[in-house]
This record gives structure tokens, C-alpha cells and sequence, in this order.
């Protein structure tokens, strides 16, 4: 098996005459799936449809390049190509992304694409970080990959840092939020327990990374995440930026990414 | 505590001066929430945001009534209010889920809102059940609600069962698909599981019925869910409903609802 091949590993699969994508609405033999997705070298994904459809569009804008039309027919997920490039929303959650990546590994497969790299290009909150800061994940994901993404952070001067990341099931309670329905902790105990976060390391909380990491690793395809913080969770718990604020944020994860994707696909 | 009120569980919320709801996208002080949503009775929720404002678009024509614009100003989920009615979409799974759900019993919560029914709609595999057929899940749900349900869809003539629901965190391993990107079990080890299940009453698999339930009775809101099968596991794995099909048996799931509602709302 080559290394650098998308993997998958199912036997009963291989059997099927045909198959079917529910969640992206594409039939593997109603496309030609080498033809349209061969080329994909990188995957760039995040949670809200309309970041990710910004994210494609700037990018092709940026490098005078065609941007497709959305390829899932249905109203799940939208994915956007330009050239190498897919981006894809995940939506809200590990059970939510795990779908969606089943089925673009299966695709990238079908594809015989090779050497690709997934990006996550999240929203998070920090521990210890300003509001504006870009967490990069290292861990089980590719080391070589969150090395260069730090080097071009650096050269855009966009505020990085390298941290763990906290990935949980819940926005509210299961993030230590004094602001939801329900709440059975004191402010004491949250801040003690992001006390302890901070000191093992941990500067942002999101809800994806853990599963974004060891499902692409399943697939053979390097994995590396980028994060911008949208507020300070030692100091509060809602997100209260203007939108102004927000989209800039949101940018600078853009920034690092679609930089090192065109000196990755030597574009600039 | 009136016991048909809306609850929430948290003394640091009451302290707070205002509210920033942040994937509805709704500001406390910025809306007149009482006003706005005091009046709401029922609360239907499903996964896609396409199918939950057809439902809701539908059921306005019927009625002749108004349905309100998107009121979730964010792009992760939709909101339509048609009189005592709100639709909304909770997107692919128990975090997705838990984050609107959260933000939903906040807004009811501030809206003093009475004697709220939460309802999901949803689709669904099946356990040894036609395509098409309607499942209504009791358990820790409201008696009556379900009960009630299930005398609409009889009178409609929707193929209806009253079964338990097997809810999981995946579409594909977790539910024992073969077609997924991995697959660490057999096609006999896949069948005997689901022959488990059926014998001991599940009649349909999904990813938020748990949660759906659990939550809104921490929020004294009555729960109930009506799913419709897609599918029956114990023949397929793969959806492949003709999309006229697809869209006939969506609509099984809102005739029931519909019907209900209006039954309960005193609308016909």
C-alpha cells in the first residue's frame, strides 16, 4: 500500500456495487469521482456553512482561480472546491463531523487522491489567551504540518500560540459555563477547573478537534488544526465581540491557512 | 414554582444583566422577549434546516397564518415562529442538539412561557420496520402526548408504531453500517446485533432522541418524538429513496404533528 494513498478499511465495501454519500448526496456512480476530486491535496473544514463558503470564495478571489458551485445536494453540509482545495462545514460537534468525514474519506478514496492534508479552521474559546489569539493543536497531528503553520503565523504576525485543546460534548455545562439553563457548580469550582486546564497546558476549548484528529489519522491523511479564540474563558463566558471583531478574527485563521496552502502548492 | 412553567436550574444566570444567546444569535435586552415568544405552546425541532422551514411554511399556509422571518441571526441554526408554534433545527447530533436546546429553554425561560410540548420530528433508520413507517418513542417522554399522537397518526392512516429508539453518537460505526470508511465487524455480527435490538423493542436508530428527552425535562417541557424509518436496517444500509418518496414520508411525520397541534390548539 503506498503511504501517501487515502486508506480505508473495509472489506464489505469493496464488495458494493455501488454507493451512496446520504449526508453529501452524491452517488459514486452517477460522477466521475477520480476525474472531479483526484487532484484534492487539502481539506479545509469548520463548523458554520457560511465561514467555510467565505473561506472558498476569498481564496479563489485571491488567486483568480474558479470556485465551484456547492457539491452536496443536501442541506447538511455544503462543500466548495477551488482547485486542490475542498472546504467543507462539519457543523456543531463530534457526532455531526464524524459523519461528514466518513464520507469525504471515502470519497478522497474513490478518488485515489494522495498526500492530503485536513485542516480544521475553528472558532474556539481560550484559556489564558486574548480574544484574537490563533491556537495551533499539535499532539497526533502531523508535527512537520503545525510546524510550518506556526512559521507562517509568525511571518503574518497574527497572535499564535501552540496548545493543548480541550474538545468536549457541550457548548454550556460540559464547558464549565456559569451562562446556561443549568448549572450545578459555583463560579469557584470553574474557575479552579480552568486553573487546572491552563496549567496542563491547555489554551482553547472547542468541540471537534479530538475527532477531527483520529479519524483522519484512520484515513492516512496528516491533520492539523487552527483555531482562533473568540474570547478569554478565565475571564468570561459569553461571546460578546462586535461583528466586526468577529469576522476579523475569523479571518486570521484564513490568513495562516490559505498562506500556507499556496507556498505548500507553490501558488505564490 | 408553577409546575406548568418553563424551568431552568442556575442561580448565577439570575445575577447576570443580560443575555447573549450565541447561536440563535438573540440578545436579551435587545427584543422584548415575553412579547415575543410568552405565547409559545409547541416547540418542533428536526434536523435539517431546509425541512423544518418547509414544515413550518406549511403549516401557515394551512392555517392561513403568518410565518415569522428566520429569527436566529446566525447562520447555525433557523427559527420560524407561526403563532403558538416554533420550528427549529437542531443539525446532526447530541452536542449539536444540547447547544439550541440550552438557548431554547433560556428563551422560554425569560418568555415566562406555559405548558410547553417539545416535538421531534425527525428520520430515522429501522428496526424490522417498512420504509415509511412512523415510530413514536414513550419512555421518560410524556404519557399523554405520545398517546395522543399515536390516535392522530391511526386516524390518518400513517403506518405508525409505538417502539423504543436506539440512539447513538455516529451514523456509521456507531450504527453498524457496512458502507461506512471503516468497518471492524461482519455482515453476521451486524445482523445478530440488530436482531438483539429488535427483540428488545427498539424499532429505530437515530442520533438525538436521548438527549431530546433528558433535556426538556430538566426544563419541565413536555417531550415527545415522532420519527419516520427511511430504511430497515435489518435489509439495508444505504438510503435510496426515490426523492419523491423521501419527501412523502417527511410529510407523514408532519401530518401527525400537524394534525396534533391543531387538535390541541383548538385550529380545527
Amino acid at each position: 500500500m503506498n503511504s501517501k494513498m487515502v486508506q480505508i478499511n473495509n472489506p464489505t465495501l469493496e464488495k458494493q456495487s455501488d454507493d451512496h454519500f446520504h449526508h453529501l448526496g452524491i452517488t459514486k456512480s452517477a460522477i466521475d469521482i477520480p476525474k472531479m476530486y483526484g487532484d484534492v491535496k487539502f481539506v479545509c473544514m469548520g463548523g458554520s456553512m457560511r465561514r467555510m463558503r467565505n473561506y472558498a470564495e476569498t481564496f479563489a478571489k485571491e488567486l483568480g482561480i474558479i470556485i465551484s458551485k456547492n457539491l452536496s445536494t443536501t442541506d447538511r453540509y455544503v462543500m466548495y472546491k477551488t482547485g486542490q482545495v475542498l472546504w467543507v462545514n462539519h457543523g456543531i460537534g463530534v457526532p455531526s463531523l464524524s459523519v461528514i468525514i466518513v464520507e469525504l474519506i471515502k470519497l478522497l478514496y474513490y478518488a485515489k487522491a494522495q498526500n492530503v492534508t485536513a485542516i480544521r479552521m475553528g472558532t474556539s474559546g481560550g484559556v489564558g489567551t486574548a480574544p484574537g489569539t490563533v491556537i495551533l493543536r499539535p499532539a497526533i497531528f502531523d508535527a512537520e504540518v503545525y510546524q510550518q503553520l506556526h512559521k507562517v503565523a509568525l511571518q503574518l504576525k497574527v497572535p499564535v500560540e501552540i496548545g493543548k485543546t480541550f474538545s468536549t460534548d457541550d457548548f454550556y455545562e460540559g464547558q464549565a459555563r456559569l451562562d446556561g439553563a443549568f448549572c450545578e457548580y459555583t463560579e469557584q469550582q470553574k474557575l479552579a477547573f480552568f486553573n487546572r486546564l491552563h496549567s496542563l497546558g491547555v489554551r482553547n476549548i472547542e468541540m471537534e478537534t479530538l475527532c477531527f484528529a483520529s479519524m483522519f489519522n484512520r484515513g492516512n491523511i496528516k491533520a492539523a488544526v487552527v483555531c482562533v479564540t473568540l474570547l478569554d474563558r478565565l475571564k468570561d463566558d459569553q461571546v460578546l465581540l462586535e461583528h466586526g471583531d468577529l469576522i476579523e478574527f475569523e479571518m486570521r485563521v484564513f490568513k495562516v491557512v490559505s498562506m500556507y496552502i499556496k507556498q505548500q502548492l507553490k501558488l505564490c
